[in-house]
């Protein structure tokens, strides 16, 4: 199951069909049965690598919105994360099919990537920590939601590197992880009913947001 | 002139066919020849409700990020303008239409608005004070330009009053103090010779991605 | 009575013998009887000048975390306050004592009063609304409940001016507005029952440490 | 020698006699003779515990505040190292001493220490990149030139162990990278002349000013 704890169901489900347009988009049916054209993936990953390095500043900004120990070095575990290793791959990745890493740093980042990352950011500088939490949350359990779905499903053809990251052990694992820090965070913050928090339509409207700019991303990616 | 100062011409050439596609933009023709949809118009406005208050905040972000008592105040001045005076007349001109302030709360972001502010916000949180003037000055000194240029045409027709607030005498005089305001700003952190600066082509870049999305701005209005 | 809505006086409490030693501080007992050495006074208005700059670019702050508009205007008020009024009166005081706006901002900047202004601006950047008001309320309020209190004791002697500020109905005034504004932003995200909220202890250790804060600033105007 | 490349010489020079305040003060003078109270080291132990968390934070804040991979890279490096092992050095340290982690989370933040860390946050905030690593610099580089003086002159008695982290080889490697960083991020921002910037002045004063508060913060130490 890739539910992650109990606080990232229940976002999901309050973002309703925005949650199945992102996890269910043609980008993604196109990695699944391998019909993406290669050029849009090649387009994806540019943007995705400028993506990953806002991305990583948004959980740097996580470890300035907590004084507890536990969640500072939780997020500075996935900054890590992101910078040595995801970041990596994507260099790699990129570098086999002829774009160096020069190539992804000139390219102009798409008004669809500003979206999303900067409104990430915007919602930790005018939030808590929560609020950082609630837009940051779907694209990290949303790609562990496709990338379990597409690995169960078979995960071959083309874009079978693509699914074994997302998809993998590792990947779950973190997914699981963040999961849990997403739950101890709330309960922390809202206690044991944070449904019934006046914030909660707050923090649900942050996460579909999110999770919108998220399908915006996917559009993109197949137009590029 | 529609100058505004040394430094906004620098930046504007600098800009290039993304200034003329903004500012040439077909939404802006139509305010000008009044073949501009009304329901675009609305649609922008009620966009433009929501984007103002951002942009207040942005302006209210530059006012921690200086020391200097008269850069303080100008900052502070600009942004009870916008929340006293240009955000009314939005309520007021939208409440003619049949379109009450709750309308205006409740509709939903458009991607290409929070693109717009939420850069900005990070251009002010990431950088120091003239990263964030970079990224407002599109907006401001351009709406200038453009009401300047359209209230010399003439600036009749069903959008005279928004020609005429732009066009007019206070916005332009607004222009003229921000233009300075800029420039003493550039002079004060990058010196006499600041297009010598290394941080120059980052400023410029700051403000022609500003300026892109402002065009994305006008396609919204446009498609709304 | 200086209560200043339902909030202020929860808070109050909870900061127990700290409030009493900001509130009733040797220098506050000498500004009422008029024992305080003018010369520990200039100390303090030269240090209180840079403060109310900081102090600002604090409530700036504060409209940068929020999107409620009545939210915004209030604390762009507030922000508008300090720098028209408040920091000019200092002003016009110091220069009738000799001290020109010069000699105000070439003053060094004492360790207690970095230590506050920069703990209410992290407050503001590590948390959310709540967690900055928090570590502003004890300036804005303490004093107003210092100075009706001193207000009521007969106002007079060499420092009458001091009290007639924020003794007076203007000031009193925009403590009540504030004491509201507070409630109402407690109401908005914690709804009925605050002190049940599990954020509550925490809202309170930021008010109580702001308080602590206070102390030491008088402290260092005592032996300026 | 210990000058850690060409930028932190220069800042250092020009913060003059609160240089050598800092560097040559009782407290380290306590440290390198042995006479330092065993109960001013504990006072100073749980102080720092403190700060690591916030000096933590202000490390991740840097990450925000550049968009090229290196310093990225560089700063979420330090920061792992706080995190992972500098407090985890202070949480043993203490335990050996009776103190354990709870009564580190418990102790009451001192004023001093307060002023330090969120005067260094608040650089990052109202500033850039620069101006953060300007009020980081006297924390790191001092460190390391203390720790290198004292382990040089002998570094025996009952500080050994302080002296040998901070005069060891993994801390002078720290502090001759960072001074690196520091380089390379001043000619990007400031060119080949940094000192002829408008802006050193004021950078050379967030240093001053960093320098201060660690009096302050060795003052503390000492009469705790």
């Amino acid at each position: 199951m890739t539910d992650y704890g109990h606080t990232f169901p229940l976002w999901r489900a309050a973002a309703g069909d925005s949650w199945t347009a992102y996890t269910r988009h043609a980008f993604v049916a196109g990695l699944a049965d391998g019909t993406l054209p290669r050029e849009a993936f090649l387009g994806y990953l540019v943007q995705d690598y400028i993506f990953l390095l806002h991305f990583s500043r948004a959980w740097a900004l996580a470890v300035t919105k907590t004084e507890h120990p536990d969640e500072m070095r939780w997020c500075s575990g996935v900054l890590r994360g992101l910078l040595e290793d995801e970041i990596a791959l994507h260099i790699e990745t990129c570098a086999r099919e002829g774009l160096d890493e020069a190539t992804l740093r000139e390219a102009p980042e798409r008004p669809e990537n500003i979206a999303y990352t900067r409104y990430v950011l915007d919602a930790g500088h005018s939030g808590d920590f929560l609020d950082l939490l609630a837009a940051l949350a779907p694209c990290v359990l949303g790609y562990g939601e496709i990338g379990a779905r597409l690995a169960a499903a078979g995960g071959g053809g083309p874009y079978a590197d693509w699914i074994g990251v997302y998809g993998g052990d590792n990947y779950q694992a973190l997914c699981g992880e963040t999961g849990a820090l997403l739950d101890r965070a709330v309960a922390r913050r809202l206690g044991d009913a944070p449904a019934q928090s006046p914030r909660w339509p707050a923090l649900c409207h942050r996460f579909e947001t999110a999770t919108r700019l998220e399908i915006g991303f996917w559009d993109m990616g197949l137009h590029s």
